[in-house]
């Protein structure tokens, strides 16, 4: 897919996207971290271990769906106008091998920014030593909920 | 969609599935619980609080994804044969409102068992009082993985 | 899932499905007919025949998602206002069993109706004289185009 | 994403996508060409006309799901084992843009190959003289059918 170059709305896209990634309980609940933040493009962290794992020891499909979710869906954000926020419309994710290793990192990639609606696209990679595994892959649906800023509580 | 009564391959299907998911580490951390298994079905509970939050105070779409994708998965699982375990290929799911409420509740149908694939629905409900309402929809495919019980490490 | 009475926003909203599903070329040239439409619901059927096959002979899984992604679109458009079109977002298809028989039928049913998006879901069902069988599933959202009526050129 | 060199295990994977290619009736009905075949990934073309439109004339939705689950099938297949053909397990397809131009080309590729299932993604572009556009993306689960040359009918 061609990479293309993303221009924000926003100047304060990604203070505004790190302000967000604080407020959700759930990333701070399974162990992730923000590790980077550009136009059209986020990665999320986060270290296997037990407390988040399925019942053969690997990350559970779950958890790497919130880890890919948040990465598409604050891509997506840093691209969106300054009062407004964003919701996730809907994902699709294929789990292609077992998630272990020393870190998951998930990557949200915008493919089409939109006045309404925003499509990305994701990747998962389990990382061990210098070797890195693409272990899932997802396509997301973002809607730009204006006149609605990030920090209140939104109604769909 | 019509309702099939589904016949389980191995008498043990429901005390499988509990201990499957008293193995799931993700399950414990976000708070889940086993409501229901029947054959082809699976229901998992879990009240919202702030830790299983996304940033607008609503249960994060990666929680939900989580707590269905079990559903699916140990609906599923109740018809796999007794040498077997699970792992989900993928799921897409669609979220429809925010998800708050004293009880958010994801069900997992199964819609066609087979010998390798076996395909699955979702449903997550928000309950307040005596309310209802239906917060998100999921599709899901699955995979027997055979000749490897649940208990052990599967590789894929 | 519960079966909710839908109420269409514009009394002509039969005749306006009607007038649209007889502009789409592709339906003509594929020979699907449109078997009924009711407030968030709508049928389309098909006579399998070698020009819509795959390679096997079935019905190819292209045209199965012609028809449901049809049906579920005219499902949502039946409860739209009055002076909009209708644009698929994106749908995902889960295939269950070959497509054949004496007549291929895909129905769509809105999940949730809304003013800018809606959700629906689609079963495709091949019929052998008085047998009837599930073959493929659909998830699938909708955008509401206002201020575009039907039967002009929409630009997204 | 990585592109990685994939290795065919059928010397005649070329031949073997075309002939296939040639038995299905929908690819002809709709008037899809096979522009190339390389291990992973296929590409198959289309010329937007009447008979492939949906109600504002744009090349409709299904007939760039034909396209795309056709050449993300046919990119699997490239690496399939000799005795062996493909079918869909299922797809999901986001448009981004109406389909319209001189030629709509549908690409797909290889993601993951696998001895039961392979993943590939798919891109559709619209071309207009020198220019291109993205019209869709899509994500795709195929199983290997093992047993069963593509010539025949397969029973799933």
């Amino acid at each position: 897919m061609e990479t293309t170059a993303h221009l924000p709305m926003h100047a304060g896209y990604a203070e505004r996207v790190r302000a967000s990634f604080a407020r959700q309980g759930a990333m701070a609940l399974i162990g992730a971290g923000l590790v980077e933040v550009r136009p059209g493009y986020c990665a999320i962290a986060l270290a296997p271990r037990p407390e988040v794992s399925q019942q053969h020891g690997y990350v559970h499909a779950g958890i790497l769906a919130a880890l890919v979710d948040s990465a598409g869906g604050y891509a997506g954000f840093t691209l969106f106008p300054e009062d407004s926020s964003v919701l996730t419309v809907e994902f699709k994710l294929n789990l292609l091998a077992p998630a272990q290793g020393d870190r998951i990192l998930a990557e949200g990639f915008v493919v089409k920014p939109g006045r309404t609606l925003a499509i990305t696209r994701g990747e998962i990679h389990a990382e061990r030593g210098a070797t890195r595994k693409l272990v899932a892959i997802m396509q997301q649906t973002l809607i730009v909920m204006r006149g609605k800023a990030d920090s209140g509580n939104a109604e769909r």
